[in-house]
């Protein structure tokens, strides 16, 4: 009974080693001690140890390809591609590399930082696809250190295509993916997870299956963690692989390459790539049917769901790859109807998590970037650590300048045209603007008609948790009070709640009801008045473009605005009111106007000239009602407001 | 209206010198970053502003001085004198220095000694005094560096007694306080607060009361912060001497010293040493009553309350300094009848905060102390930081090992025979101990008539807030369930509460229920059958004197069990339960079963071999109910398992 749990640190003499250090001395206890191992492990482990994990408890999981995008547009669309399939779950998300593409460039479209902004922006755990056909040592040593410096931590290592039809082996140069395998093993040790390609038909530049499944072990052998097989049609291929390669001592995973046919010139085209010959009862439905792409991708969903389940069910395979062409719809049918696409993924902290290394403790942030998680990744990424458990000292915080963040990662999704006709192709005067936020808020068409979508500080339609405030957001801004920012108060819900929830289930997690606004100084003015009403329980902070600063925040200290108790856990507070933050927030919130919204119209037109009226003379203001037990009474605060007007 | 707060960093632009530091460099952003202000202004401030601060608020203070005790049962005395009268809310104590008692030396009884245990054991704000006369400037360095070492932050510099009656200057040497002032200043810039003693009818070996006067001006000029008076007997004499400081330039605190009259032979004894004139009408007064120490003590509080009032009156006066004589009662009479005693003072910390300045932001304990804050305090005292925030990695704690340190400051108050009647005299079996700890929590006496009012693992009688919880315990305690520690669910009262509340007003305090008890291995076995039951909804640790450790604590870490929401704050997160912590504190569980209770009987005794019995053979058990909203589900436990045993 004793031992069933016997812990390596099970007698303090055993921990001796560990302290009782002499005062003064430098001490890495310092920083160990503010560091708390995060909720989710997830967040701490490798890929591989993800996977074992996955395998060990029985959860199936899926992983999802993409290649790089041509275009910068494309590159946008790509990137919410991959917040929006992010949800769903995957394992990890893999990134092709393109030799013609400049791919380990930084240009916005290369392979590496399209997996960068996968990692870092998204949080998604990537696998940079890495050739190393006809390139040199420096090269390729120069492109494994880019991507260990932007955190990326999987290499898929890859052959690729030879140059040229009459391809011949370089003396000490790299010629085999296993080339690859064991430089990267050499240069760096054990930091990146390594994936090698296998074929369950064989390379079709092999000589035969058997030497190619030689030519795998090989590369498994130079230290490879795990294969991503080419695609195939019929589940036995899959499965005969896998035991013609354990037959030989491969014994590490083997996923498989799904490919769910989308359209008739997709697969000619892939089929003619990849040298696979597609099976006679596949052409035989699809010929007749070439033409309708709805009725060839209906087909291909079921295909590829019969055949994933015959996969599932052999019990050999723990998870599934799927080739998506960057496509979106095909994939998630087969995962939904699968029944491994995560409806509702746990979030294990308020906001969306980075999965860079170095920000692997990173359980607190400001709140004015709630809807900008993007911005903030951003303006941190040169921080050397993040904060872990309390925001801290407010000095600490050096967030990245304003400069060209706004042409790629932050642009609108939306065109020019579209958002001209959400925010207005002439405004009339400041009332216009109140509109397009009660619009936006309301889920109301505007009065020509078309619903406002997104705001130049929301990319995205209201979150769920603000709907909750619907209603009373709506009528302040109606009147002038332009919110941005907003969260109810939470007393307790438990952590499993599907709008507020977070973490870990068995929890509780908290709220301080928030405001955050842009309004006239004339408001601004009663505003104060009324909240020397409210004393300690309302903090406030209120700052124009200039960065004249109003606060009763006791010295300048974050105060705690979502929180989380845990079972076995320490206080988790994730989201914090920092008013030394808000001042950088400050700058790039009224940049938004002129930045996202003014440059719509001609310079000097009077739209123009409404929007840049606002942004001089308007304030920002943040509430936090400090009594989260009560009624939030931000909503009175704003009616004493408008009375103490009129 | 915009510049009513302005903050010092109002503009982005002007924080930037802050960072944006490279990668990888090693920074002191990482420490400060986790670094947030404690709740409490006061453990911030030196001695100097806090007085200062409270003269602007026009709160009226007062400060008690002590001299070192001659025997180590003495110091033990003093030293729950110091606990029971900082409860009043001193602003500092000071300990006089005894050229004749090694003052300087780590004896139990010395100056230094003394004066460290009243700044980091009972968290008092102290000065330390010193005189110069005859001793060496490198002896008096040697004392000042200790004192700086052991958190001493203050110094009142004096001369002290010259030996012998023909006393001479000595050239270089330290003749005059001015001298040890100086010294002070040259030596620790502006490291230590100094106050000097000023004489309202003059130094008795002055040449006159202007000398005097002067004198005292060289001393402040020096570099002294502030002056106390020896004691007077009208209030006209320290308005005038007040008066006269300010006429020559003086400007600094003058803080009057008060004498509550204890009785005539310490009367006596005083005025002989201070050379000072008793007023004829109180010389008519005591003489006819001199035999009559209450009658005495009685007019002598009389006399102190109306001229302390005379004081506080004028205006001139913000503190009182009392000489207590290391007496309790008169001084305490004399506070708690001027209003200035705080019959409930605001609990910064849930726990006991110590005064060393490098235990100013400590803020997170493990509760398993609660009931020996002074031995968490000793065995902590080398650790280079201390927790903040959160109690973190917990690899890190190194505590201090387990010596003699029982032998001093946490030995008990009660001598041996008074144990051995509260404990038992004989013990017949465990049941004897059952009763005892029965006994101590239901405040009933034991079989003998005696009343048990403190246990080896605690010194004092029932927390008001364990009271919350003595029916459940009592009953458990009779059945073999011994608890040592343990508070109730708490869910969100407010920070004011006066059982529970600590910190700033207009907070909610929280905690989990915990349970923590030795039992026998029988229990132990049925217990952890039912705790399957309860799964992540009770967190355990259970551990026997080898260390044989079970627990379903997910990754070591620790537990918050005592936490606070406050305006305006980050979280504060007092107490935790630290699995690795336990197992040191498992040490001192154990050891004091023998330490303070077996040692009470002869070796081989039956009484002491039951008590070595349980000590070899129980088990430490701790239980946290993670569910804190809903009833505290311990007791179901508890009675769970004695079903099971059934």
């Amino acid at each position: 009974m004793v031992n069933e749990t016997q812990q390596t640190c099970s007698t303090s003499s055993s921990s001796k080693s560990d302290g009782g250090s002499s005062s003064g001395s430098e001490s890495s206890k310092d920083s160990s001690r503010c560091s708390t191992p995060v909720l989710d492990a997830d967040r701490h482990e490798r890929l591989r140890e993800k996977m074992r994990r996955r395998q060990d408890s029985g959860d199936k999981w899926f992983s999802l390809e993409f290649f790089p995008p041509r275009t910068a547009n494309a590159a946008v669309n790509l990137i919410s591609r991959f917040d929006r399939m992010g949800a769903g779950g995957p394992l990890f998300i893999d990134v092709t590399w393109h030799p013609a593409g400049d791919p380990g460039s930084d240009k916005e479209t290369s392979s590496m930082i399209i997996a960068n902004t996968a990692v870092n922006y998204c949080g998604l755990e990537t696998i940079l696809h890495m050739t190393c056909c006809n390139q040199t040592k420096d090269d390729i040593t120069g492109h494994l250190q880019k991507a260990k410096r932007l955190g990326l931590k999987n290499i898929m290592a890859l052959r690729g295509d030879p140059v040229g039809e009459e391809w011949e082996e370089e003396v000490d140069g790299f010629n085999y993916a296993a080339d690859l395998v064991k430089h990267i093993r050499n240069e760096f040790d054990d930091y990146f997870d390594i994936c090698v390609a296998g074929y369950p038909k064989g390379h079709p530049e092999a000589e035969s299956y058997e030497a190619d499944l030689r030519h795998l072990k090989e590369k498994v052998f130079a230290g490879a963690d795990f294969i991503i097989t080419q695609l195939f049609f019929r589940s036995e291929t899959f499965l005969k692989f896998v035991k013609d390669c354990q037959a030989i001592g491969i014994t590490c995973p083997i996923i498989p390459g799904i490919f769910p046919i989308q359209g008739y010139h997709s697969l000619r085209q892939l089929v003619k790539l990849s040298k696979l010959e597609v099976p006679q009862e596949i052409k035989d439905v699809i010929e007749p049917i070439k033409d309708n792409d709805a009725a060839i991708r209906n087909y291909g969903v079921e295909l590829a769901v019969s055949m994933c389940r015959e996969l599932l069910d052999s019990g050999v395979v723990h998870g599934l790859h799927f080739y998506t062409l960057n496509r979106e719809v095909a994939t998630t049918e087969v995962l939904k109807r699968l029944g491994i696409w995560k409806e509702d993924p746990r979030r294990p902290l308020p906001w969306a998590v980075s999965a860079h290394p170095k920000r692997r403790v990173e359980d607190v942030r400001p709140i004015f970037w709630a809807s900008r998680p993007k911005s903030y990744i951003y303006r941190t990424q040169e921080w050397d650590d993040f904060p872990n458990g309390r925001w801290g000292n407010s000095s600490s915080p050096a967030f990245g300048e304003l400069k060209d963040y706004y042409l790629f990662y932050l642009k609108s999704k939306s065109p020019r045209e579209e958002l001209l006709k959400m925010w207005g192709e002439e405004l009339t005067g400041e009332e216009s603007v109140f509109e397009v936020f009660t619009c936006y808020i309301s889920g109301e068409p505007n009065k020509n008609g078309y619903k406002v979508t997104c705001m130049p500080w929301n990319d995205d339609p209201l979150a769920t948790e603000t709907n909750l405030l619907k209603e009373q957001l709506e009528k302040v801004n109606r009147r002038g009070i332009l919110t941005i920012n907003s969260q109810p108060n939470i007393n307790g819900k438990p952590s499993t709640d599907p709008i507020v929830g977070w973490g870990p289930s068995g929890g509780y997690v908290f709220q301080k009801a928030y405001l955050e606004f842009f309004t006239s100084s004339e408001i601004v003015t009663a505003l104060l008045k009324v909240l020397k009403k409210y004393e300690s329980r309302v903090n406030y902070h209120i700052v124009n473009v200039k960065g004249q600063n109003i606060t009763n925040a006791p010295d300048l200290q974050p105060n705690a605005v979502t929180w989380g108790i845990f079972p076995g856990r320490e206080i988790i507070q994730p989201t914090v009111v920092d008013p030394v933050s808000f001042l950088y927030w400050k700058d790039e919130a009224f940049a938004l106007w002129i930045e996202q919204w003014a440059k719509l119209y001609e310079e000097e037109s009077p739209s123009r000239m409404i929007i840049q009226y606002i942004h001089d003379n308007y304030y920002l203001v943040n509430l936090v009602d400090n009594d989260f037990p009560l009624e939030n009474c931000l909503w009175q605060v704003v009616d004493d407001t408008f009375l103490l007007l009129n």
